[in-house]
């Protein structure tokens, strides 16, 4: 059997629906508060998360920029609770999710985002870590906090592959 | 009575102690994780929200600049949740917040943020509205949706003054 070699494609509301929210402004209502001083892009992601013995948290990750070609060999996901990513930069990182397929991982779908974009991920979607592919940067990130384990692990029997081109033409900001 | 003129003191977790969390990564914790390719600062600010009838969303808002000096007319607090204002973008911003006095703000305190800092503003804490000061720019906004009113706002009698010059060299990032 080949090695399994995946390519991205460009994040978008609609393709991502599956797997979590896009956090954006670009295509999003808005309403104006504070004397118009200010534009509310309003509920752009629902923080889910069992509320039973668990409590939502803000941090920041400072992710590493991983090399092209990645070698996949893990995804996880959390049971309890939802995970967003927003980068507090302009650069894009990748976006790596799969639909659950008996319990383990389909086939992983990559997405990059346009600089412009964080993602929620939804409760118990598989998921790859946080993977920039430019530079060391930082992330806001928003999920659970709680004394239970929320985290499973599923390790591919072979490494996937992620290899492509990063066209800065493709992936600059809006 | 003369008109109340205030000034703005450089933002840290100390002197905000008592009005909200400081979101920053500069002096906090952090551990390893993702293979050492990530850093998290973790629990940084915890959202606090009343789980009754709302729940906690994700919203950007896209705030115009203040220019100095800024009238202050008005204070509000929200007493079903804990309110963050995280910026994408490395400019300060002014984070205005007060003390309750038999439950209208005392004189409002004054911070101004190095670039590289966010606010969680606890439940139920007299603030101002968002001020950017130095161009139109974006934040990342982590509050409680629901139902029922979730705000209070109180008129000042006569306008506050915030006046003070914004030194570029105390301002600029870290």
């Amino acid at each position: 059997m080949n090695t399994t070699v995946l390519t991205a494609e460009s994040l978008t509301t609609n393709n991502f629906s599956d797997f979590g929210n896009v956090i954006e402004t670009a295509g999003k209502n808005s309403f104006k508060i504070n004397n118009e001083m200010c534009t509310r892009f309003d509920n752009l992601a629902e923080i889910s998360f069992d509320i039973g013995v668990g409590k939502p948290i803000i941090s920041i990750f400072r992710g590493k920029p991983y090399q092209l070609p990645i070698e996949l060999n893990l995804m996880e996901r959390h049971p309890l609770g939802s995970q967003a990513f927003i980068p507090i930069h302009k650069d894009p990182f990748l976006v790596i999710v799969a639909s659950d397929l008996n319990g383990r991982p389909d086939i992983p779908k990559i997405f990059i985002t346009n600089g412009n974009q964080g993602v929620n991920i939804f409760k118990n979607t598989w998921h790859g870590v946080l993977t920039p592919v430019v530079e060391e940067c930082d992330f806001l990130v928003v999920d659970r906090s709680g004394p239970t384990s929320n985290l499973e692990e599923f390790l591919f029997e072979k490494p996937i592959i992620l290899n492509f081109n990063l066209n800065p033409g493709l992936i600059a900001p809006q």
